[in-house]
């Protein structure tokens, strides 16, 4: 394919007409990542054994904006979503937070804007939870690693 | 301070109460990029020459996108800002979007968070208009710039 | 079932993956009551005969409460419901408005949430209508009187 | 039919039930106009020649207005919509922008709200983008076009 | 001013900065009207005094959807408005429903959108309240006839 | 004050205007209840123990709950709270998970509502992570503990 699909012929943008497409189950898997200070992931270390759990509160705002992806995303089609599951990795030696995000559905349209709205939200949260100890942290390498289900079939990323 | 403000001294989770704060003038600026193939870059460029312009409806995604931010991060105030302006840059021989967000507001504390916000959804809108082309881009070094007002003064990054 | 649904092996916070489950035509009936002074009931029951409906304007909260399910309960499906019913008993000897709310879809996954929100909502919205009269109102009673479809079938309070 | 669905036997508000319905194919199509002064619509084709696009902007509102049409709409089904598609045209001679939008969901009930709530929110953000210049604008004539789909058949307006 | 505010320099749309101005009262007053047939203007009147009321569900709407406009219109600063009010008018005689939206606020921008959301989206449900009976309604007529306060000053519609 | 302040002299509801009152620092106290059974209460002690923490999960979702309250009750104002905080007490020999939330600002009118909403949907969704497991859980004692600021200055329940 060629051309962006969100715009007609003339060029105007719209939501995409799915309505003559299967449903069929789809899943998709984004990441992405915090990097943060040594001092910030002690912090966040220490949190995950005590109590104020920086990055279940990031794993309840992922899961939350899964849902909101169609009023964030102008073009995305409302989708009801049949399952969510964020998972983080502390990689120690490089100071950085991943966030994989997985959603599933069965539904004429894929969603990977969902994952990746996970990803984004649940990196949101981590740097606000954060913010008073560490100005400097940077999200980065958001993406897709999979997507299956659908006419385009099975996406897998390099990575 | 090397404690996250959002938690209390039990561990709690919580909403940091600003009401005895000064309401002062706050500027937050913030970056972000998604990485593109070259000929996807091709294809939004000739759309900015013509119609059906990838980068004007991630503006006005980014810009509502900002309303949105205390609705999307949990322990975010909500915040009546003043001004949003959402620039793009692109460069080309490195195949990136460049997006940078200003917020403004007279209040008890900072947008961050809201610049922040403005960044991601501008880079989510930007991908999903582009997926159908380019599955393989990559929303990436997503920062803050700058922030002036606030007892905590001015940040600057050192980018 | 001996655990929560919610949470993974590792007690990881999730929306439970339901795309394996068949669609079934689902109701959930919940209930709840507002116990108010007699001079707040006397007030409420005037409304009723002549104009400015304290009840019509919760019973709208109620409805529009209920498509506002996914946004306040994290771990909760998007879900189309396909109609929903609410209905209020005022037992006057008690100082008690009775709310009891309807839902139905056909789904992979039940509408209890949704019928226990529309009446948390409408009985919020009693409270807000009548607060500048009576403060020491309380909402109570708030459960499950009945549930039909899905895989666990039918269940019924003891009430 | 000879009353409102929206209400039951005893006239309470309700979102009917539709559970017992088939989905069936279904577009409704509705317009709408701005009515501005001549120095108003000299700006906005400007506009469309070079950049600061008021009608794109106006687009992108009415497309994210249809994901909010069960939110505003008090006794309206949360749908899925799977395709939204909105043009102007300028009349020139009547200082005229006419609005016409398609909505298409294969579902249990019609999208008529949908697409007249995306020109509504499409009017509106054409009054706001020009209020500055123009604050005698006028919006009007917005009503279903065409519906086709469901069990009342296909509606065509006598237009 | 003969160029509109929210596009810059550049022509890229934003929200403009407010930040500068004022906080001063304002009071906006819209009106808009929904043309019905004879028989569903009796159904409604025939609602009013008895139980169901059409108008009631489309007050309430129209206070709500106030809440809602900076969520609608991409450019509308967020506001805190300090009270909305709506009145309908039944014109016999022509088959219309009257609707007028008054909103106030003490801000640094005005609250004309939201007056006129207000009147969009109650016209929005007395057509969604009505369709079952009367598919050929039209909505108009959406304007504003007032708006005070503010460095822009007082302004009068001509009707 | 003897009569409901969300109707007007005619009954109909409206917001209040406060755009007379005067900003002064207020704060509301609520608390709320759910009943569970031994073996529910079990689980959720267990849970703090360990992982996948449903009272964190009901904190943030009572948090986020706060800044939906004018989204939910439709004559509530819009507003910018300050701080919100929100505390559970497990009550061991009566099966009793209470919620405390307090809720501060300096506005022009009342947080009531906000500290009652956060109990409530910290509530529903403490019955929604242990439902798999418990569908008798009762949700009550729902009311206002205290309020301070305001022109009505200081409530405090009998309890």
């Amino acid at each position: 394919m060629d051309k962006f699909s969100h715009f007609d012929e003339q060029g105007r943008s719209r939501m995409v007409d799915v309505s003559e497409k299967e449903d069929t189950k789809r899943i998709a898997v984004a990441k992405g990542e915090v990097k943060v200070s040594a001092k910030t992931l002690e912090l966040i270390k220490d949190d995950e054994i005590e109590k104020g759990d920086v990055l279940e509160v990031a794993r309840v705002a992922g899961i939350m904006g899964v849902k909101k992806t169609p009023d964030l995303i102008p073009m995305c089609h409302p989708l009801a979503v049949s399952g969510i599951d964020i998972e983080f990795k502390i990689i120690d030696t490089e100071g950085i937070i991943e966030i994989i995000a997985t959603t599933k559905i069965t539904a004429k349209t894929g969603v990977e804007m969902e994952s990746l709205t996970a990803v984004s939200t649940a990196a949101l949260t981590i740097y606000d939870m954060c913010k008073a100890v560490d100005k400097a942290m940077e999200i980065g390498e958001i993406k897709l690693l999979k997507k299956t289900g659908g006419k385009s079939g099975t996406y897998l990323s390099d990575e």
